[in-house]
């Protein structure tokens, strides 16, 4: 009988354990996974509606607990550290955190869902009681207890991407004022800046303080070894608690350790049935691994729970004798912060320019629904088109209910290599309520294609 | 100069106007546009909203009055109906509907956008007094007049398409007790009967009574000559007013007895700049015209406000002296009756089997948003694929908020020739307040592949 051994029990990892399980029954694989945490298959992406209350307990993010796992014939060992990867010798050293104890387990074929850690700067005061980060369950229920112990109402968070605006939503639904502290020239670095300024400005509108352009340089604490402020050159912001949303990097250092192939921003690199390059028995998904960006055709680092999913069913697949493979991503993300809806995919300005890209760029405004129908809510829609060939290159969206998903429109077209001038005549559901006749995609499609034309 | 001559004054007809305008000053090109009622350039699908009470006023449809037509320099003539086309000799014969005069009109180039006329089936009783279409804003005005002066709150609806079930929320809306005598099996003919079930009961949840199977075969009056009761082969529905919502045809009378092609739909055919076949100087467009369908390979008529302003654009630029086409559609709609969102694209079942395709079906349930965020609505996708190939065929959505915009990922996919399993890589929008980890669409597409691969 063969084994199968994952490492890390989250989104790709169980995703991979469960899929091989439906092809290959209990008596022709063993599945073994290794999780350091006390959790498996929980949404990470969920942690700012918990925070938030949104969402009223920690179960509820729990995709799958231990025991079904082990019902369903997969060895899920929580609280177990995989410390040592020995390829040549196909065995990994795990470590059980309650009782330290380690021992070697032998596999046949290797998963890599290692996933990512938080980016933590070493500044001073950052392990300072009252910082949080918010990448596991473990974390969130960190700060749930910090903020129902706290006086104080001054929330810093630093950082300003998804995980950023999420929590400063959070933090304001839990009574909070809230000040975001951030490196970039606006909030949303995953959006041009001229879109970011609309973020900031429904930001401010909601009563959360964006400090841009400024950079921490040290969290500042209390004599009773509390955070109390968090201090950058120009400045210092009283918090009483304080979140990193600064972002995260693939956690690959058993990974480079053992030799495996990395890429240049730290992710394992892998084949197209996510087996890692040159390994024929390893594979590797989820937050540690880098993809392929079709629209850019370079390799990106994009830790996102809905990627992770995917990557662990075609890996399951290929452990469990199918056939599957993950063709790239094309960069799309959709995020809130209160009522208001980012969304982007494909190319910046900046990534375009860097991949050697000549394009024309177009804004425009219109509604979620026919302008005449109750709730038509604005949304504004930034595309970017190829010069000469008029291809798509990437769509920004900001605005209220309805505007995050149309980036989908986009997402496919992209996918698909359209030009804007095709996508003119897309043949979008259209009813009042819906939206309005020409669809915000599609007259933003309208319009780049007239530019596409006249830049020539 | 030249002179353009608009026959109908709406969607197709204003866009192709105004667009040639953008493209060629008063100077260079007279444009003369004649359209039978008050009104142009009004949103005909708006009228269920405005009956309803959603929308508050008439004039909020009307997205351009005719006086600001006449100020870019279009001379638009309303309540005069075009009744003889001269195609050899290059003129129209239009009758002042006020005075009855008539006179001709010559062209240079003649664009026809008649639209579309409602059936109105030729029962005992048809023309009774309160018996209503809703094809124009007179029409959506004699109804709300109707309701004003009425005692008795009991309404039928004859038809279960769009309109049928739109009318029916507004009358809803109105405080009438509704029901809604359907020809066919289940509500919503562009549903297969399975999806259409879906909205049966969700119609009956709203107490909306739907009676299927029943072909009405007359209208019964009282003694005050108003409509009293709709009678079908198996009973009486009693009715203080009735609103026929039974679907439309091309308005194409003028052109068949101008010896213009019309195919089997009795729609107009046009080559692919929307130029009638084999006519250089003549365009049409919108409901009166019949489009190829991307899927099936054949003509439809599919009457929406959607498609005629695609239609007008490029109309408005080939008169214009530029260059557009519209490559055709792949029978993308979205409606909704109360909270319950109804979407198709691509081909049903009975459309597939007709042009000769074989395929295979799944239907999933999934929600809007993740499982465990706020308001998470159910919904159920049906996916068609085709054998062997994989190839997408179409889908049909019915759910709650969230779910019939989603088809157009589906719509995107279509144009692009994607198969099922392309699909399931799609790189679409996630985060918990806008999807589950993998979307609705995906998940069907997930599952349309294993049926695919099986079936063989």
């Amino acid at each position: 009988m063969e084994r199968m051994v994952v490492i890390g029990g989250d989104a790709a990892g169980m995703s991979a354990a469960s899929q091989a399980r439906r092809l290959r029954a209990p008596g022709e694989l063993e599945i073994v996974a290794f999780e350091r945490s006390h959790f498996a298959s929980y949404s990470a992406c969920g942690i700012p509606y918990w925070v938030g209350g949104d969402v009223g307990h920690r179960d509820a993010l729990v995709a799958r607990t231990p025991q079904e796992h082990r019902k369903r014939g997969i060895d899920l060992r929580t609280r177990t550290e995989v410390v040592e990867l020995d390829v040549p010798g196909r065995r990994v050293r795990a470590r059980d955190l309650e009782s330290g104890s380690e021992s070697w387990t032998a596999y046949d074929k290797l998963v890599i869902a290692t996933g990512a850690r938080p980016v933590r700067p070493r500044l001073p005061g950052i392990d300072a009681r009252g910082v949080h980060g918010v990448q596991t369950l473990d974390d969130g229920q960190a700060l749930l207890d910090t903020l129902a112990g706290l006086e104080g109402r001054r929330a810093v968070v630093v950082g300003a991407g998804y995980i950023g605006v999420e929590m400063a939503e959070a933090l304001l639904k839990r009574g909070f004022e809230v000040t975001v502290v951030n490196r970039g020239r606006q909030p949303m670095a995953t959006l041009d800046p001229d879109m970011g300024r609309l973020v900031h400005e429904a930001m401010d509108g909601l009563g959360i303080t964006t400090v841009n352009d400024a950079e921490v340089t040290k969290i500042l604490t209390g004599p009773d070894g509390r955070v109390r402020a968090v201090a950058t050159e120009d400045g210092e912001f009283p918090a009483d608690v304080v979140v990193l949303g600064i972002g995260v990097e693939p956690e690959t250092a058993l990974a480079r350790a053992a030799g495996l192939p990395l890429g240049t921003h730290g992710g394992l690199l892998t084949d197209l049935s996510m087996r890692v390059r040159g390994y024929a028995d390893v594979w590797a998904g989820g937050d540690c691994v880098e993809v392929l960006d079709l629209v850019s055709g370079r390799e990106r680092h994009i830790p996102l729970g809905t990627h992770a999913n995917k990557h662990g069913q075609i890996i399951g697949a290929g452990v469990g004798g199918g056939y599957a493979t993950f063709p790239g991503v094309v960069g799309t993300a959709v995020s809130k912060v209160c009522d208001l809806e980012i969304a982007r995919t494909g190319l910046l300005e900046k990534e375009a320019l860097a991949v050697g890209l000549r394009f024309v760029t177009v804004t425009v405004e219109s509604t979620s629904r026919a302008g005449y129908y109750p709730d038509a809510a604005p949304m504004t829609v930034k595309m970017l088109a190829e010069r000469r060939t008029g291809r798509l290159l990437g769509v920004q969206i900001v605005g209220r209910e309805g505007a995050g998903k149309r980036v989908d429109v986009a997402a496919v077209a992209l996918t698909a290599g359209m030009t804007v001038e095709r996508m003119t005549a897309l043949d979008l559901g259209y009813a009042p309520p819906f939206s309005p006749v020409w669809d915000p995609v599609l007259v933003a499609a309208r319009k780049a294609t007239t530019v596409v034309v006249k830049a020539g």
